[in-house]
């Protein structure tokens, strides 16, 4: 039996083909004989997260660094505990296979009282409500596994957003042949836009951007999800463009390229990048989806009639709508067909000249206490090209918004969905996705206490983030927005920078509590020339502290 | 605005007629203003939770002490952090109300793309989950929203339940009226059962009740959730029927109670208590669910022919039905009609002279490891009456089922669901609920760390109940059932006992770290004798050794 070929195998080299090669999730009964296969699976690797919503945001972030991700879960309280992290990948456009283990097909045919199940012989509940926020959900069974396997997978590539499999325990080691052709040559075949539609498109963009005399280019996520950060940088270079992202997409476009004007965020924006933007007579918005938390509260100052639009799949000139045709050849097809302007023509004004708050370097060893703008100073001063950074939504996210970032850096955030505490969990993944690159986590203590458990599995991976933690007494966004007196934004008091001690035995790890400038300056030397263990940095601030963008941000939403 | 009457008004004052006076939750911008009025309502206090689980877990721990409860959530995150516990209030009956702020009727009206949404303009998403996992749901608006508040609670009440109410941040301040008629007047009249159909029941029931040579009152869970422990009491009483209980039930009827002969669970039972509830040729099923974690996995040995079955709305004598007929009224008319029978012909073996191992005193002084066997020798004689003694799914709950409580304790565990790490932040719920009670909890390692977070808020709410945290390294209820050394059942570990001190400042906590039996009796002689402060025990024992019921239990579920 062991040496045959089963539906666990089938869906796990599966996996491993498309690049996964961690595995996260927590064990249950209904999952234990899968499990097995993961651990005897030669290229993959087993995490173990503290719970599954944790196992869900690890695995979000490890797929917008490596592309793709797996969760495993138990039936029921597994899959639904960990359903919110799912949402969010599924509202942010992160390709994550959830894979349930579920009681053995009989069980469910017989309407069995099961524990893990509503104790009602109905065993569609879980997938209804996976239907909300995943792309394609399935059941397995022998007759189906490897069309169904292929098939949700090829899904969850084309739209990357989150699938459901769910797999019954008897089915694991049901008998199956292998997989013939590779996905990616199924995904190819799949995969091919419409030439005729292509073709028009092009004509009506070219002859719009021609026209104008202040094109520009704004960008977003989708250019991250959909990997062609190389073929949108192209484009910029060949025509001279100047180019701004909005924050969910920060870092898509390098940040210190001369052609980068900055983050727009409506109203929110520096005045020269929200007047750049909102005047273009020419706007080829490339990737981006107009939120409220990036735009000011959809304070954009532009309409449909200034902008193209691209789209993975779709596209848009003004009022008129392309299907079927993709990003990638849009924007290679535009950087062929379009000629270069002369930068003078184009008021181009770098992002780096406007951000000499954060550039200019200082020297400072005064014992003052820390402030919310001294700190983001230091930190953007700190930032080395290649870096990932997780900012969690709220101060941190703001804060870390208008910071400029080296180049190659990627920026992990979650503006849509905005679910605090995401980072901490989401940084096992970052970091295990790529373990050369230095992870970087910014996180508030509201947040961090949602999930502050997943720092154990952190430890146990034996991985040297650097986790800021901002210690400022409770839910600061909220304080912003609504209630700055309120007990409800009050949180527990916790000695942070205790607490890894707690949660491993290992010693692997460097903490420090700093309240002045000198004390953060020591440890970011520290964390600067020290990369063999993890550093737990809690940063004590005000609570009355905030970065302005925030306090902006709170009148906007207050309202 | 402030002295008018409004939605929020409303719908809190109906909460707090009900006897909700903790509302469980965590503040986010669609709840903000809400929360503005439960801060300010007279009779109700906030508990702000680490995190949206573990509020709904402290919210089934309420209502399981207080009857019903509340939590209150934002949208799309909150909500959906929150399913899982609100899943396993809907598997166990648990009425819970669910509140979840939401964007203002203008934005969802429009569509907008705004943060916590999935960002696709559609805001039925949450609802359509919470449809699987709820009784009833509703979105409030100035027009509906007295009639529907009114309705949705009736139903939680009705069907123990919990229930979905979506509050848009703009309607919290919209004036409405004044409720005119109390909630329980409305319930009473909306709930009168159907008198022929009681009476054929009761013909039908007492017919066979009086055929019978060996009668037997087999009772559970249901009968907790609606409040008819005395009416249940009065029925044994008067009829002197022996009375054993399932685990999900445990405690229903006072274990002490000479009538009493134990926790039936199929072939998991002692081989009396199993025989003669199989034996039965007459089986008064009340408020029973045969589920599989309760039952040794469905290894019940009787049928149906030997089974009158009554649960809250319904009732079956053998093959026949009973519908409109109120389990409460049920049980007071059998105890009207059914006369007393002698103790000798019913062959009653009290559950206390069966549980000598765990009742016969025994003194030990020695420094020997302790073992699960010991363990729970000691905390059976710990226990006194009144206690509320949580265990969680695991180790803890097969330990716990067997071990005879005191009269008026209440056991509060989750078989059916059997989310691990539930009984935790439940506790929280549990305390408050009744400050005046002992609450004692029994939790596993992995459980723990689910969702130990929320040891935080219960230390900030200086209750002061007794935690054991049993430290076996890893998942050992996964262990008995499958992969008993396999890497996917291991942990981080934790210095446990240490946790405490990093969550709070106060010093309101005394922590223990327990390894031989001696210590052990230190710790409970601490702790019998003082309640100033929480005690936090962590009892140190090998992965190898678990309750001989868990590992038969292990052998049957890895089948």
């Amino acid at each position: 039996m062991n040496n045959q070929y089963t539906v666990s195998k089938y869906l796990l080299d599966r996996l491993y083909e498309l690049g996964v090669s961690h595995i996260f999730g927590v064990p249950g009964d209904y999952n234990l004989s899968f499990l097995d296969h993961v651990i005897a699976h030669d290229g993959l690797e087993w995490i173990g997260n503290c719970n599954e919503l944790n196992a869900a945001y690890a695995a979000d972030g490890y797929a917008r660094i490596n592309g793709i991700s797996a969760l495993i879960t138990t039936y029921g309280v597994g899959e639904l505990s960990a359903i919110n992290g799912i949402a969010g990948s599924y509202a942010e456009y992160v390709p994550v296979v959830e894979i349930t283990g579920t009681p053995s097909t009989i069980v469910m045919e017989k309407g069995l009282y099961v524990h893990h199940s509503l104790g009602d012989g109905n065993f569609q509940h879980f997938i209804n409500m996976f239907k909300e926020v995943t792309v394609a959900q399935t059941f397995l069974t022998q007759e189906n596994a490897d069309q169904e396997i292929d098939h949700i997978l090829l899904v969850c590539l084309k739209e990357k957003r989150p699938v459901h499999i769910n797999l019954p325990i008897d089915i694991c080691d049901k008998p199956i042949n292998k997989p013939k052709k590779s996905l990616l040559t199924l995904l190819a075949e799949s995969t091919k836009g419409n030439e005729k539609i292509l073709k028009q498109f092009l004509h009506d963009a070219i002859t719009k951007i021609d026209k104008s005399k202040k094109p520009i280019i704004l960008t977003d996520f989708e250019v991250n999800r959909y990997e062609i950060q190389q073929t949108l940088y192209d484009l910029a270079e060949k025509t001279g463009f100047p180019v701004a992202s909005l924050s969910m997409g920060k870092g898509v476009f390098p940040e210190t390229h001369p052609q980068f004007i900055g983050v727009y965020s409506g109203t929110l924006s520096s005045p020269y990048v929200r007047k750049r933007v909102d005047e273009s007579d020419c706007i080829i918005s490339i990737g981006v989806k107009l939120i409220d938390t990036i735009t000011g509260r959809f304070s954009q100052g532009f309409s449909d009639n200034q902008v193209i639009e691209i789209h993975p799949y779709t596209a848009k000139v003004e009022d008129k709508h392309y299907n079927s045709i993709f990003m990638k050849d849009v924007l290679n097809q535009l950087t062929l067909l379009l000629h270069h302007r002369p930068t003078e023509e184009l008021d181009i004004s770098p992002n780096l000249s406007n951000a000499s708050s954060f550039t200019s370097r200082f020297i400072s060893k005064s014992n003052e206490k820390l402030t919310q703008k001294r700190f983001w100073q230091y930190i953007c001063g700190f930032l080395q090209e290649g870096d990932v950074i997780l900012a969690d939504q709220g101060t941190a996210f703001c804060g870390a918004s208008i910071m400029p970032i080296p180049n190659k850096a990627t920026f992990v955030g979650q503006p849509l969905w905005a679910s605090i505490g995401y980072t901490l969990p989401s940084l096992l993944g970052t970091q295990l996705a790529d373990r050369t690159r230095r992870n970087i986590l910014i996180i508030g203590d509201g947040s961090f206490q949602m999930t502050a458990q997943e720092l154990s599995t952190i430890l146990r991976q034996n991985i040297t983030p650097i986790i800021f933690l901002i210690n400022n007494n409770g839910y600061t966004i909220e304080r912003a927005i609504h209630g700055k007196y309120q007990p409800y934004n009050d949180i527990g008091i916790w000695q942070y920078h205790k607490l890894p001690s707690i949660l491993t035995h290992e010693g692997n790890f460097i903490s420090f509590k700093v309240e002045s400038e000198t004390e953060l300056e020591e440890a970011l030397n520290d964390a600067a020339h020290n990369s063999d263990k993890l550093r737990f940095i809690e940063v004590i601030m005000s609570y009355d502290d905030k970065p302005k963008i925030l306090e902006k941000f709170g009148m906007l939403f207050g309202k």
